[in-house]
């Protein structure tokens, strides 16, 4: 792998990076202009608070009430933290919430960094059953609940993991009866956990904003601790690294900043004087309207390849996802994807990378699925990784 | 202490911050533009390294190398990893070398806010015997090491961290002398433990350089895993929160960059990207030399200003430090100064606001101490705020 990483001429279409051309740095030298040369003191270099800016605290609570729609009064600034990124939170969160032993619920698949740092803590990740087409298997999910019984196993769920919003590395996006659905059942079945919904691709719906609220607006979550988990690294720079949380509990949220406070008493405040300004001026808002097309026609192209390589021919199957930054495919059977696997040499041989599925299911993990983004490459490039990433399937397939 | 901390007419020399109208608002402008300005690509708004950028870190290994003087091939880039703030860095080194139960050698008084962090992560700060001049008292440290014996409780000290330049509260600077007798005992009582130096404020000596090497640079410590910390907050600007540590080990360094992956994946690109541009320009040194002039002027201020309100006639002691950031304190007899005793109260009366010594002492925290900060306030209002805290001393002397 680490010699895959560095062959030059290596094409990438694992990485979960965004395209380096899209990287605003017209708005950001504009914002860092504006606060160098302001009037006030420059209290945007110095120390922070650990929760994060206030202001920006607020603009991120409004802005998620907002896609919320009309009457939700649900994202609390006072219960708003920032982190670095996202990820920070996420770890931040089952830091405080889970021991070694204990179990997280995540969809299958799910977003692969997330399981490697629940191993890292020693949780482990259950899946929750899918339909073929990504949709929750309910009857499944409850069953496998209903499986646990009142053993000592069932104690240890501690969270449900969901990321709704043009999933990595589904792309799938939860319907509002689907989170309604899995709410009641989880409540009929006693199961009241706290619920993490990861945002992260929320922004980025080609189509724009995908109509299903949060958890954070929603009557059937009442019962649920949850912890809705927002970024602006994704919808406008990673380089940034600001992500945030908003949380319905202050007893799991007080915890979160407390552990905050011993790994870093707040993330760097500069950058987050940067996204106030960004927010104020309307640039972060015109950026992400420019990115939903970008990555738009970039899904575009690299699905518009994948058919021109005669991909699904060769007994691949794919959904075009309306959003984010990845497509998920389905190998034919008898092609196994896992890594330093025969379908991966022939990638490497090929001088295409791609993320094996297995590492975004939890167990069973079923190593027939692929994750490709399209979220760095562009143009020539894109195409080339696809038309590589073809030859390979095609010298798997029976002769 | 909220309430306090909302009075608007408290004038704090608690704050270890720094005086926000030294903070090089134009050195960050003129990087920023710099970087936006490029030909290159925005890379500098992209996700970085999980352990930081490569050029900064051999910018940053280069540097200390020459404060360590010529021949001392000491700071290996390749060991160097950097985070959010050093504080993330204490954090990650600690979290990966000790259990809850677990003991940590500190000296007498140290930081407190890594005292806060041991205790939330359960492992005991056990205090190293000190002189009345600060310098540590060896014999002693020997005594209570030879104390341990060969017990369950000597297996449970598991590093040692010292703070050697201009420390946090002391002021006080090791020499080199001391520091390899401190490794001469220690090896001899075979006590090879990690040894964390925190070099915070080893750019801040108010004269230059303090005329002593690091632990990287010391034969003594040759068969002691080493961390050298450092910071770009205090010397440059805490608002970007960038720091960094150098290593010795390649197993102890590796888990806190696995570590570091599941917590972040990596501090913020960006404010690594202007400190790269910041240190190239020159803008770095320029800076340190103009906030050692500041900060000298600011600790003789607070200094005489205590002298002139008559706080040596009532019976209170206190070296004048040559850099960092602060005052530390002894109160006559008879004075407790933990937080909501009387004299307290009576600083609460006069809106002046003091760290407690006991919260820099490690079990027996003696009571009668006291840390003052010179970083924040300047001018009328450093002065004021001596003013003050004297005359809250004056009310507590018998009449």
């Amino acid at each position: 792998m680490n010699t895959a990483l560095a062959d030059p001429g290596m094409l990438s279409l694992a990485a979960g990076f965004t395209d380096t051309a899209t990287l605003p740095a017209r708005a950001v030298g504009d914002a860092v202009a504006a606060l160098v040369g302001g009037e006030g003191p420059v209290e945007f270099l110095q120390y922070g608070a650990n929760r994060g800016r206030e202001r920006l605290r607020r603009q991120l609570a409004a802005r998620t009430a907002a896609l919320d729609g009309p009457g939700a009064a649900v994202a609390d600034p006072d219960l708003t933290i920032i982190g670095n990124g996202s990820q920070q939170l996420l770890h931040l969160a089952i830091s405080v919430l889970a021991d070694p032993g204990d179990i997280v619920l995540v969809e299958r698949p799910t977003y692969f960094v997330f399981m490697e740092m629940l191993g890292g803590l020693g949780v482990e990740p259950m899946g929750l059953p899918a339909r073929p087409d990504g949709a929750l298997d309910l009857p499944g999910c409850e069953q496998m609940i209903s499986a646990l019984g009142a053993s000592a196993r069932r104690g240890r769920v501690k969270a449900l993991y969901l990321m709704s919003y043009f999933g990595n590395p589904s792309g799938i996006s939860r319907t509002e009866a689907e989170k309604i659905a899995l709410a009641g059942m989880l409540e009929r079945a006693g199961l009241i956990v706290p619920v993490l919904e990861d945002a992260a691709y929320r922004d980025l719906g080609f189509a724009g904003t995908w109509p299903a609220r949060s958890v954070l607006a929603l009557d059937a979550y009442r019962a649920f601790p949850r912890l809705y988990l927002g970024t602006l690294t994704k919808p406008f720079a990673t380089g940034l690294k600001i992500g945030y949380a908003h949380a319905t509990e202050r007893g799991w949220f007080d915890r979160m900043c407390w552990l905050k406070g011993h790994e870093d008493f707040g993330s760097a405040n500069f950058p987050q004087a940067i996204l106030e300004a960004v927010i104020e001026s309307g640039a972060l808002e015109r950026h992400i309207a420019g990115l939903r097309a970008t990555y738009a026609a970039k899904m575009h192209a690299l699905d518009a390849a994948l058919e021109a390589g005669g991909l699904r021919a060769l007994g691949w199957d794919w959904a075009r996802p309306e959003g984010g930054l990845y497509l998920w495919l389905r190998a034919p059977d008898g092609i196994d994807t896992d890594g330093e696997g025969p379908f991966w040499r022939a990638c490497m041989h090929e001088r295409v990378l791609y993320v094996p599925g297995s590492l975004c299911l939890a167990a069973p993990a079923e190593r027939r699925f692929v994750r490709l983004s399209f979220g760095v490459l562009a143009g020539d490039a894109l195409a080339g990784a696809a038309a590589r990433f073809c030859r390979a399937a095609a010298s798997m397939a029976p002769t």
